[in-house]
């Protein structure tokens, strides 16, 4: 099973593909948009480019972090904004979205709810057997979400 | 000139077409969705909503309120992340948008920023020439914002 994390912004949304299939990440990387930019420009070129990565990697899930705020309004309103074009296209193109909170990553990730980013980074990098840890951040973190959900779907089934 | 306003909102989006050769509203209403239906299916639908009204109105502009929140986290992100959806389909469309903030809004069509909704409402009421004052709430507030951008719009050309 392909899954797609989604760690969510404006100016940058991070991505990456996970492969279930022997946990390893197929391609991870990043979204930008121009500082400069109209905010419904940056929408757009958001959207388009989410549209081309369900298009390119046909992911069967998506993983997507949910917000929570303790940062500035502004930039509130505009992650969010941002946040509801990329499940716009996911809809779109009709591939299932998950949600996880930040704590619910690091639980599954870590193992524990309190963890640093630095820790829930290095966690990512061992379970994907990479040699180094994925860059941007924003890029990891988006391997992490992934992860959560490949756990999540792996403990449903294990359930069943 | 056709100006369409929007009051933003995930459970109800206000609309209002204003003909601003006459100042008279074309047509006004709302886009419901519902409260039992998964977030990323109320996104879809306020979208092909929007992109529907934008393709019988054919506005020359978009009018949208900015959003100002004092109320809950969740709201906030579900309303931000409508917003972000209705805005995608006005650039996808091919139409400017404008924003305006509750303030500019009550200066505008009342002369007074802290005027009370219900002032708004009434004003709304008699510069468009009605009878009453539209139903339901958001398709007033809606149409509020198209005369506010209509007086911005107005104010910008006599200034050239």
């Amino acid at each position: 099973m392909l899954i797609l994390g989604i760690d969510p912004g404006y100016a940058i949304v991070g991505y990456g593909v996970l492969d279930t299939n022997g946990m390893k990440p197929e391609a991870y990387g990043v979204i930008r948009t121009e500082a400069g930019e109209k905010i419904e420009q940056r929408l757009s070129e958001i959207y388009d480019n989410m549209c081309e990565l369900l298009r390119v990697f046909r992911p069967d899930h998506v993983a997507i972090e949910k917000l929570y705020f303790n940062t500035n309004e502004k930039t509130a309103i505009n992650v969010s904004q941002a946040r509801g074009v990329i499940i716009l296209a996911c809809v779109k193109c009709g591939v299932k979205v998950y949600e996880y909170t930040p704590l619910q990553v690091k639980m599954s990730v870590v193992g524990y709810g309190r963890a640093e980013k630095k820790q829930v980074m290095d966690m990512t990098k061992r379970l994907l057997g990479l040699k180094a840890i994925p860059k941007p951040d924003d890029a990891a973190d988006a391997l992490a979400i992934a992860l959560c959900h490949a756990n999540s779907i792996g403990s449903l089934l294990m359930n069943l």
